[in-house]
């Protein structure tokens, strides 16, 4: 069954090829640049969700016109260190690194730059935005709502998303700390792969339609729900939810965009909520001037002191030691620059699919 | 046993001991005020481990010389939106309102502050700081770092503080929202608790001294960790070990102060870590202002149907639904400025204790 093994793929290839599907869809070549730079670095980094295997969906919402490929961002209100910009419905792609770009001036301005967007749409892995920033001496957040697929502790629906938070951090001699996280138990994508697989689930992952512990993935796929990170109340699930809050109140409710269980969903196949509370998802994002806290070379090399320390950490037995935040991204992308993206059977059969359609050569 | 029943005493009484106990010690009588204004909080909020529970251990430190009284804080480095604050070795409980204050002061002038603290001590509860900001219609947010009891994933070393972040919102007709969770997957006054009681502990809670998972007290006593939250890899332990770092950094590395395994202990009884990296714990504020980002009206009738909404989700079944962050917390001070602070005979007897040293009558 070679047809079933993932094929490799430089990433130039695939970036000149989303490039390109984008401008196809009316993306001015900037903004199409941008957004294929976005899903490249998911790739790059071993998040294979978020990179180009996305691009059927982007491509059905800007040719289905559900999404504006020449979104006018703007802000709309704004003080010295803080913002809100309306997306125009624009791709995520675009519109999350120009909000991003606020946020960084703002922080350049007066130390602190911090951007709520509305009117926008998926934008791609969180980690992208805070990586901008470091390359601008900045620590940089981000945060976005998405489509809910998790409960509220003790809830038995879906009422948020899977509302990650990133934040990262420069260090000297050593890589950056990368955060990276999504406040759910895990993925939607695990329940889906354990489907696949015919295999249980774990308990504190997700629960069924009336919010039982959930051991089989039909249960949570048949009106279920993740749990938020921690799952239950006894191992702090009351704590994931609140995170899952926080992520959903800065970036849906106090940008002016849907929020909770109205944040229109991603793909085109899921039903959407007819009631609207807002525009479009949220994000919000945020820069910290380090040399208005410490001189910049100084806390450099307190960060590599940090992860030194936290890497010489005494491993648990069984395990291969303590991981810093960023690392395994970052050894992803060494050994994917070289050899290059793999692309399972059904993301190749997908973007063939949209070479079809569009006329742009894919391999 | 009659005397092992938890006493009540009105707040205002504990508050009066508690600021009398603080002058005794030389501290100033606005600052002696305001610290046992942050005791009170948490135990009218019901989080009795912060509350005056640890005046023995405040009462300790200040006669040992070990946290200086008269404490004279200083911004020692800022630009509009950030600072970094020296709290000269003073109470938490003095330092931290003072430079909530200063964050508080910045979100008026720029729309953001965001403060990092060096050389401070325990500051009570960490909601008690955003809840400082909503006074003043402003979004609050406090982290600290701490003693370290938690071991980074796939670790088997105390490494990390329950370090915790708060955040609250402001609404309209509903109450706030005050998020307030510590990033450890239980507090490790739970493992105490198990102990005493002769109990076993979840899977997920915690790990012995090689890091293997600990279904005892006594194993993570001797010389094991708590996990962090969400426990192990399976369930997203990786995720509350990102969490708590990123306090960690905001609160210790970026301010000055020590982090990690060097973070000095609260209590006199631990042993206190030779090797410095820094002075005192750390905190991290921050404050931004609503108008800002959208008109701050609407902000708070948003709020009202975020708040109503989430409440109004399917309950889970055999569970009483879903709980609003900060409800909690408000329903036990309602009840508590009525009936009083409830005291174990533990806690009584320490406070009797601190009446026979400084010769201030508690009863």
């Amino acid at each position: 069954m070679a047809g079933l093994e993932p094929r490799k793929y430089p990433v130039e290839r695939l970036s000149e090829f989303a490039t390109r599907v984008f401008r196809h869809f009316g993306v001015p070549p900037d903004d199409a640049r941008q957004a294929s730079d976005v899903l490249a670095a998911a790739d790059l980094r071993g998040i294979d969700s978020h990179g180009i295997a996305r691009l059927t969906a982007y491509s059905d919402l800007l040719s289905e016109g559900l999404i504006n490929p020449r979104a006018n961002v703007q802000v709309i209100r704004e003080l010295p260190g803080i913002a809100t910009v309306d997306g125009d419905n624009g791709l995520g792609l675009v519109v999350g690194p120009k909000a991003n770009a606020i946020a960084m001036e703002k922080a350049d301005a007066v130390g602190a730059g911090w951007v709520a967007v509305r009117n926008t749409n998926h934008f791609g892995i969180a980690g992208y935005y805070p990586i901008q920033a470091l390359a601008r001496g900045l620590i940089g957040w981000a945060m976005t709502n998405s489509t809910s697929f998790v409960s509220p502790l003790w809830g038995a629906q879906r009422m948020l998303g899977t509302n990650p938070i990133a934040v990262a951090f420069p260090c000297k001699k050593e890589p950056p700390v990368v955060i990276d996280l999504a406040t759910s138990a895990v993925p939607y994508g695990k329940i889906e792969i354990a489907l696949r697989a015919g295999k249980p689930i774990p308990e504190g992952w997700a629960i069924d339609r009336e919010g039982r512990s959930a051991t089989r993935p039909e249960q949570v796929i048949d009106g279920g729900a993740l749990l938020p990170l921690g799952g239950d109340r006894e191992h702090g699930g009351h704590k994931g939810y609140c995170l899952a809050a926080l992520v959903d109140i800065l970036s849906g409710v106090l940008s002016g965009a849907n929020w909770g269980p109205f944040t229109p969903p991603f793909a085109l196949r899921i039903e959407v909520s007819e009631e609207k509370v807002g525009v479009g998802i949220g994000h919000f994002f945020g820069a910290l001037r380090i040399d208005g806290f410490m001189d910049p070379d100084e806390f450099r090399g307190r960060m590599d002191d940090w992860v030194r320390t936290f890497r010489a950490t005494k491993p648990a037995a069984g395990t291969p030691g303590v991981v810093i935040p960023g690392d395994p991204e970052r050894k992803a992308e060494a050994e994917r620059r070289v050899s290059g993206i793999p692309l399972g059977p059904v993301v190749v059969n997908d973007l063939r699919e949209i070479a079809k359609r569009t006329g742009i050569p894919f391999e």
